[in-house]
């Protein structure tokens, strides 16, 4: 369903490093598999696609299927690991044009996910008149973007449909016991689905979290499940051919080469989302201590146009993790030209996955010479079932790697210095020392 | 307009190394304002807000005006700079869900950047029966992306329209006088504007390459051409007072004192594609050598829930460059709540400005405090005129900083390694012991 291809790694490293490193990634193996490793509170993930709540799920499911059915857009508030997830499943599943494609499902609408006043306004004034639903996805409910969101479509949504009615559209997904959001929900009578505790926020878009939003859109939220649970038990075995363990010491030992951006290359416009979800689960996850390989991503062949010149003859500081997807299912077949002012014609008759196939190697090839180490991920096909085994594929693979670098891979120390410096300046009741400490830094 | 805040840079940096670099910044400057540094004969753009030809524009307001009239979509392709630079500024002074609202002028699709069958296929499925023109953007027009879509657009246009009814729907920018698509546009009879031979794709988006498919979408190409005239006269200033000197000597200093990462960032989801553009501005001006800044980007506040960790506590080899766009025409007002369950109440009739402008306030402190110097670009307004005038400082910036990197900033002899490949592994006649070395590489 998905193999890792290093052949292009160990051709720039002399040494054997695998199974140099078998040891580590044993340790490490045995840390996700047993729940012994530092944050051992949060590795529910490792086996949630075997214990996912079924009750949950069903529920889903129905919540799905009535917001389908009496909304023709979901507003989706949530940040970080409540945003990226769902964003992620959805533009690779359909495209990031999936609100402009005719469908019979609902437009999306994710917000909550910064403090632009734009980007609000938009959004309201693209839901227009339309009936619309909301899912708030908080653990919290305090986190302030989202929370800010929310006070202005619950607002909306109670002008249009009264308190109750409002009530009865929106869908919290939230901690299952205590918060502002759970109070609210509790109070409110808003369903309200379940931020596990023991799975961290970027760990969780095959919970509820991740979900609600994909299944609205869709997408087979059980073909999801069901393929990382193909991967789940592929991760379980403790050797070279857990493809996790292939990919966590290949970036692993680049790392300790002297590497130090690791850049996510697709050939498809709509993985760049996913790309984004990457970004946070690797690096909030391993960027720590001061340690860490720093996350990047592009979008190919476009950005061989623009990056490409940097990875070809820049500092010699990157590697590159190329995703590659099946065949599409739609053959389009490059038309013959009876001018052939171009001289393309050589390439009538072809399929255009076919020149994308070529401009993979070439990149490889020409990347690799030029001192950028390619870790190749193949999918073996497209669909739900394949992204939930890449979706559990990443989390495995970044838990392994964020042990053999010794940190904590499920922390997030160094989110709070904003969010404190910001309720500050915002002039948050109990803030009042800081506040006046940080104004003097901004030299006020 | 725009002005340049390089506070927190000083702070870390010990020495006044603005007045350090004045002699090399004063060659640089006079490379380009004289046209006398490596590279020279793609200088072009400097002068090009109060040189542009007159006639030319006037043409691309008449082209932009009939498209507007007679299509529902236009499809602009190109790549690299042939395309990001129109999508950065038009999602930047629109939104990138531009195509989603409702509107008069035409939906703009972008293709010809990948060699995705999936992107190629929906953008043909979103056009439908709509009336649509193709703007094709290709100085030589030989590069294969574009090329191949352009092969299937002009196939669907000629089917709907009939050859010489499609011929009226093309339009051209490539080079005045030579090349495959001058000759096709010629002998088709296509409306024809130019790549100036003196600027090159990733300098171009002031020229017809960019302002057409801009103006078509609305936006006052006049006002974008006077901001950036605004700023020309900004940079002819020979010392510190011109804003692309301190931006160019403090990254500069920053690369010298170690950093490798540039990361742009912006509090504004509609700049992502700005910043596309301008990492391939920087990336493949100044990414040769073995030198020159990673360009990385990052969208704020949601990526503080996701790149957050890693900027705060991670590897110490970046900095950040921050946008802060004025205040929004929409004033969006905290709603109060009765029960204040969030706890947010104290926030209750602020602005999201208000609050967004906390969020930058605070961020810029945790991150310089992390050890992460800040660069700060503020604009004083948000139309037209003042992203004309930032597109024009951040290629001047670029000039002088590859300069100072000892770099020729108008090259990008890297970009041909994976072309060249490609078109061997394509199978392209001339190239065929090329074709069985690679082969061997590959392992077949």
């Amino acid at each position: 369903m998905l193999t890792v291809d290093t052949t292009q790694v160990k051709k720039s490293i002399a040494l054997p490093y695998e199974e140099a490193m078998i040891p580590r990634l044993k340790i490490a193996h045995e840390w996700l598999q047993s729940g012994t490793g530092a944050g051992n509170d949060f590795v529910g993930w490792v086996n949630l696609p075997r214990d996912y709540d079924r009750e949950e799920l069903s529920r889903i499911h129905a919540a799905a299927a009535r917001i389908r059915s009496d909304s023709k857009a979901l507003v989706v508030i949530g940040i970080g690991g409540s945003y990226l997830g769902a964003r992620g499943v959805i533009e690779c599943l359909h495209s990031a044009n999936y609100n402009l494609r005719r469908k019979d499902t609902p437009n999306i609408y994710f917000i909550g996910n910064s403090l632009s006043s734009e980007a609000l306004h938009e959004t309201m004034e693209l839901i227009g008149d339309d009936d619309f639903s909301v899912n708030v996805i908080s653990k919290s409910g305090t986190t302030t973007e989202p929370a800010v969101a929310f006070r202005f479509f619950r607002e909306l949504l109670e002008k249009k449909y009264g308190r109750e009615g409002a009530a009865r559209r929106i869908y919290a997904t939230t901690d299952k016991a205590r918060g502002a959001l759970k109070s609210m929900a509790d109070a409110e009578g808003y369903e309200t689905f379940c931020v596990p505790d023991d799975v961290g926020g970027r760990y969780s878009v095959l919970t509820a979290v991740g979900l609600l939003p994909i299944a609205v859109s869709g997408v087979d939220i059980d073909a999801l499940l069901a393929g990382a649970g193909e991967m789940m038990e592929k991760c379980r075995k403790a050797d070279l051919e857990n493809p996790t363990w292939q990919y966590a010491a290949a970036r692993t030992q680049l790392y300790k080469n002297g590497k130090k951006i690791e850049l996510l290359a697709a050939y498809e416009p709509r993985f760049r989302f996913m790309a984004e979800w990457w970004k946070q689960l690797y690096g909030e996850s391993e960027g720590k201590e001061g340690k860490g390989l720093f996350p990047a991503s592009a979008d190919f062949t476009a950005d061989l146009h623009s990056l490409g010149q940097y990875i070809q003859q820049g500092e010699r500081h990157l590697f590159e993790t190329v995703v590659r997807f099946a065949p599409s299912e739609h053959q389009c077949l490059v038309p013959k030209s009876d001018t052939d002012g171009d001289g393309l014609n050589f390439l009538a008759g072809r399929s255009l996955d076919f020149l994308n196939e070529q401009a993979m190697d070439a990149t490889l090839l020409a990347h690799v010479e030029g001192g950028v180490p390619n870790i190749v991920i193949r999918l073996a096909e497209n669909g739900a079932r394949a992204i939930g085994a890449t979706v559990y594929f990443f989390e495995y693979a970044c838990g392994l790697c964020g042990y053999m670098l010794s940190v904590n891979p499920f922390d997030q120390p160094g989110v709070e210095a904003y969010k404190k410096n910001m309720f500050a300046l915002l002039g948050k009741p109990g803030y009042e020392d800081m506040r006046a400490e940080l104004l003097a830094k901004l030299g006020r």
